[in-house]
């Protein structure tokens, strides 16, 4: 099993999840963090001196799925949130050893 | 080191930091997140054409443990916080390579 | 790949943010959480019996980086954010295995 993680616009959420429930892909889950990439988010000059970075609100979507599910998940992924403009995003992919379905303790890619 | 990451109904924290506290498991954190599972969470027909994915809040929450904590961890989760009813939530298992106590800058399961 | 996971007291984001923009680390992502450590955050013990664990509200920082520079992002994380008063906080090392630019779909060290 592996995670994929998408660090996404906030305004691609919608689309993505139009784009999963159409791909039949059901686990995943969302939360708000505050991010910053190669730009350093935003860097104001303040008088020629202070320097400081800027967080931009970004949306994490992270989906666990089978091994043999990961490719197609992240090109369904990217296909949706691109746009080609700066700040599209990052999609990183990790591994997870176990998962149990609480409810009824299967485990492994039948709990996903 | 593991991380036992545990998805649960918001209403089963409480119980299950009574349940860390009686084991004297001592580290973990705490977030909300929205999610879904096998169920899409729900899913909203309208006039029979649009279809929406709704998101539930739900509780995450990390615990890193030694190799030989992760099954009674689970455990002592699935007796918690289940309920036999769909929607208990998920646990996954991940693998963690180091950690570090800031303040003694100990390592590995003494700095858990 | 790696993820660098700091979760650090809330007054200490700035100045991390100040170290890490002086080390030209770029990308970067930041939340709250609410968590507890050795010491059960601070255990209430009411008319002797009761006893409840709380939970600290804490900032969690996340970097992925290429694998050799995981031992100096630590370094200076520590330098920064270290008072030597209980509660300064954990890092935690994880294996990441793919990293992806949406925009371009770089991949690797190259997307990070
Ligand atoms: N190395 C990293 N570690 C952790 N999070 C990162 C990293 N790089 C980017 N992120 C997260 O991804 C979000 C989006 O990054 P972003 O799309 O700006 O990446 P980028 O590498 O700057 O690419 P681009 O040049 O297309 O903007 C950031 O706001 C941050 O939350
Ligand atoms: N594959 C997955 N990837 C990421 N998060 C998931 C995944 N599956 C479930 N989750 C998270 O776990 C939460 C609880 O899931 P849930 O208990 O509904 O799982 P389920 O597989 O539908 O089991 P049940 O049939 O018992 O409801 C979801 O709201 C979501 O946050
Ligand atoms: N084993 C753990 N698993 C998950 N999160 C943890 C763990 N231990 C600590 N944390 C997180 O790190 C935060 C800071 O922990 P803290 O600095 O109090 O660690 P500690 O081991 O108690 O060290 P100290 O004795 O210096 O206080 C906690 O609030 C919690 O969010
Ligand atoms: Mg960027
Ligand atoms: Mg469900
Ligand atoms: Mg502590």
């Amino acid at each position: 099993m592996k995670l994929v993680e998408a660090i996404i616009r906030p305004e691609k959420l919608e689309p993505l999840k139009d784009s999963f429930l159409k791909a039949d892909i059901k686990g995943m889950n969302v939360r708000q963090i505050l991010g910053c990439g190669n730009q350093h988010g935003w860097i104001a000059h303040n008088r020629g001196s202070s320097v400081m970075m800027n967080m931009l609100p970004k949306i994490e979507i992270k989906i666990v799925v089978a091994d043999d599910k990961v490719e197609d998940t992240v090109k369904l992924i990217i296909d949706t949130v691109r746009t080609g403009e700066i700040g599209d995003g990052k999609i990183f992919v990790k591994p997870v050893e176990e998962c149990i379905r609480i409810r009824t303790g299967e485990r492994g890619d039948d709990a996903l």
